[in-house]
């Protein structure tokens, strides 16, 4: 044939697009692969950040899972870290930008990739500039917030948000006794959850010395003597430092200046191969939209296996392969304190605006079998639909059993089963694990009684 | 309508039978249903046992689930404990025994339930019958084990046979500080595992202290001066205890004598619905077969999920419900001391003996991500099928992450999904639970590129 070398460029250097690059590479070794990262991190355990915080003696630079020489050479990218693109031309098929020493550069591609992830938002608040006020989204920021830990010797910190990075995050600044206060305008806890489930979370987070004030509008972040308070109209905190974890924002600011469609809350469309509305570009991670294998419909779930999974269907498109990627189920885990809290699926609300007709139950069950020492509570809440009787959805808690668990349910909500082929699976039991009929079992049991 | 009261005879008061009793007098208060039990234990966890037997300040009666007093008085089941059937007469619908007591007794049906379990095997042995050396299946047995190391203060234990219960039993022993010898004629250990896995746990066990010596025929049991010794034609191992775990065989036999049809391995065959051959009289738990959900024939693997199961589609189809069970997936878990070992569907010997055309593949993992302390090694084994493109099996073992991971793949196997879509599942990610690949998606890519 001869032709050209494939020239596959990469805008940015994490997850999915590191992913994508690796895999080009092992897929046609002759293609030229050019990833293009503003900073000077790539292929890092971001979702590790809290759990390094927590330990004073941990590097960060531990969460790097593969280094830049280590692509360069060993792969054959050609890793451009500090390159920032601040614009693509879709018709002459180049990017562009300036690197962090503030050269312009401009390189062409037959395949793009976007990449370039999300940024946690900042409200518009007076104050959220001053120094100690921090988003935790990339590995400069998390070292930016232990370096500040070390040096002020913080002792007091004032979380905005409670969702499961910022739980997270009070876990880790309460592993290093540091006092930690959190506030959100919104009054419910952990609002995606069943309220059973959500007050369980709730007193594990105080019961470790978490203070909690949602319900709490904020107006600014007012610089006092030594430190920085968080204003509210019926509440003041003051606090060494000000971590803002209220939620990420896709970064698809340059594709949408190209003329790039753009999907769900401003991510970047794109289809079951993962192609935008213009067939040489991509986008892959957490700036792009996906299906929910649930509704068919598309939803933005910013989760790192997505990422990963995403870059490598790329790279198989791009490589000439059938791609068709099914979605996802909105599987999440995370740990806060000693209890694991999981959801895969749909809650009842969100079942309600998809159009179906829900139901669901919430039960109370036990993580090891009758008389078994060391027996634990788990609460799982179920969501199936009366008109196709499908399972929708699955939320789980305890101090143990729930992070693996809600695998089970994940599969099946793939599988598009019944709540009454689901409540038919041969689960695993034996004393230590699981009492004989699974709390998932118990729970579609329940649930069929009201469906 | 008038017509007669429902007389339904349940066989056997274990999780089959107790759950089919209970469960019938849910949906029918005025059905008139009885039990009859030969031992005096009914709704116990019988594979709580050795969890049991390995605390001395517990008592055996914690594993009653339910007592026969809340069974009559409570549920209205007519439950005779002492009552031993030793005929059914499928014409006359009648069932006779004696009681512990000598006398005889004879009970009509118009529904029968068979859920006799099964016994621990005794192997033909010289010596099998000698004191102190004891099966382990019921209540009893139990605590006559528990009894006899309590009142000789039991120092050195054999075990004959490696199989989970063997294992169970050999953690329980060791927990007590009883040295443990297992000895059994096969060479494999834990046959139906890859071998990579079945060593992780082979070493697991020696590193605990239990000596393990598989390959050697047993001649037979003898007495010695204080002790027991079990000998084999090179070896010859001395203890107080001889403990007797090589299996169980289903308690078919009367159902046999009364022209009802066996299925696989002597077991009583029955349909979706747990009929047998005669339409008026079921078998459930572990005494029945099963289909098995991966190659739609029957099997037996007795578990205590399938008997609970079993009882409760028993009782609703007696209750004049519609009742299609799909079958079980052989779905199993074990702990033993820090491994958890896990496996569902088949393996790839199971696989070719079904006509499949199997390509599997053993990968090497990890329970938490990159750089997250306390991260352990999980191994996982996983077959599929060339010509279907299903998944066949999976099996797993390691020190976290085992017991509740199997479920997914389980699921999977109901659902009859490929190995590629498995590999497309949203499973759950957060550092402290696994890689961002969870190791089974790990292992699904890896096998793709074998298939």
């Amino acid at each position: 044939m001869g032709g050209k070398t494939m020239k596959f460029v990469v805008i940015g250097g994490d997850a999915a697009g590191m992913s994508a690059a690796s895999r080009a590479k092992r897929n046609q070794p002759e293609m030229d692969v050019t990833v293009l990262e503003q900073t000077q991190d790539v292929s890092y355990s971001a979702c590790g950040m809290p759990y390094n915080i927590a330990d004073p003696d941990r590097d960060m630079d531990d969460l790097v899972v593969r280094s830049a020489p280590v692509f360069r050479k060993k792969q054959g990218i050609d890793l451009r870290t500090g390159h920032r693109v601040e614009a693509i031309d879709a018709t002459a098929k180049t990017v562009s930008g300036h690197t962090l020493k503030g050269e312009s550069f401009e390189v062409p591609y037959d395949k793009l990739l976007i990449a370039t992830g999300a940024s946690p938002i900042m409200p518009d608040l007076p104050g959220v500039d001053l120094p100690g006020v921090m988003g935790l989204k990339s590995l400069t920021d998390g070292k930016r917030i232990k370096g500040f830990i070390r040096e002020r010797n913080v002792g007091k910190v004032v979380i905005i948000g409670m969702g499961y990075i910022a739980l997270e995050m009070s876990e880790a600044l309460r592993a290093r006794n540091i006092e930690v206060h959190m506030v959100k305008p919104r009054a419910a806890f952990l609002p995606r959850f069943n309220e059973q489930l959500a007050l369980m979370v709730r007193e594990e987070v105080e019961g470790n010395g978490v203070n909690l004030h949602p319900g709490h509008e904020i107006n600014e972040i007012k610089k006092t003597d030594d430190n920085l308070m968080v204003v509210c109209p019926d509440l003041s905190i003051e606090g060494e430092m000000v971590l803002v974890s209220i939620g990420v924002r896709p970064n698809s600011r340059f594709a949408e200046k190209a003329g790039i469609e753009l999907g769900v809350g401003k991510t970047i469309a794109v289809g079951r191969s993962l192609q935008t509305s213009n067939g040489d570009i991509y986008a892959a991670g957490d700036c792009a939209d996906a299906y929910h294998v649930v509704t068919g419909k598309k939803t933005w779930v910013p989760l790192a296996l997505w990422a990963g999974r995403g870059g490598w269907a790329v790279a198989d498109h791009v490589s000439g392969k059938d791609v068709s990627l099914q979605g996802i189920a909105g599987t999440a885990v995370f740990k806060v304190f000693n209890l694991q809290v999981a959801g895969t699926g749909l809650n009842g609300d969100e079942a309600l605006k998809a159009g179906f007709d829900p139901a669901w139950v919430t039960i109370k069950s036990r993580s090891r079998a009758h008389a078994h020492p060391g027996s634990k509570t788990i609460l799982v809440h179920m969501v199936g639909d009366r008109k196709s009787r499908r399972l929708l959805g699955v939320q789980m808690v305890g101090q143990e059993g729930v992070a693996h668990r809600i695998n089970a349910p994940a599969v099946a909500l793939h599988a598009g089963l019944t709540v009454e082929a689901f409540s038919q699976s041969d689960l695993a039991y034996a004393p230590p694990f699981s009492p004989v009929w699974d709390p998932m079992l118990t729970a579609a049991n329940q649930l069929l009684k009201k469906m």
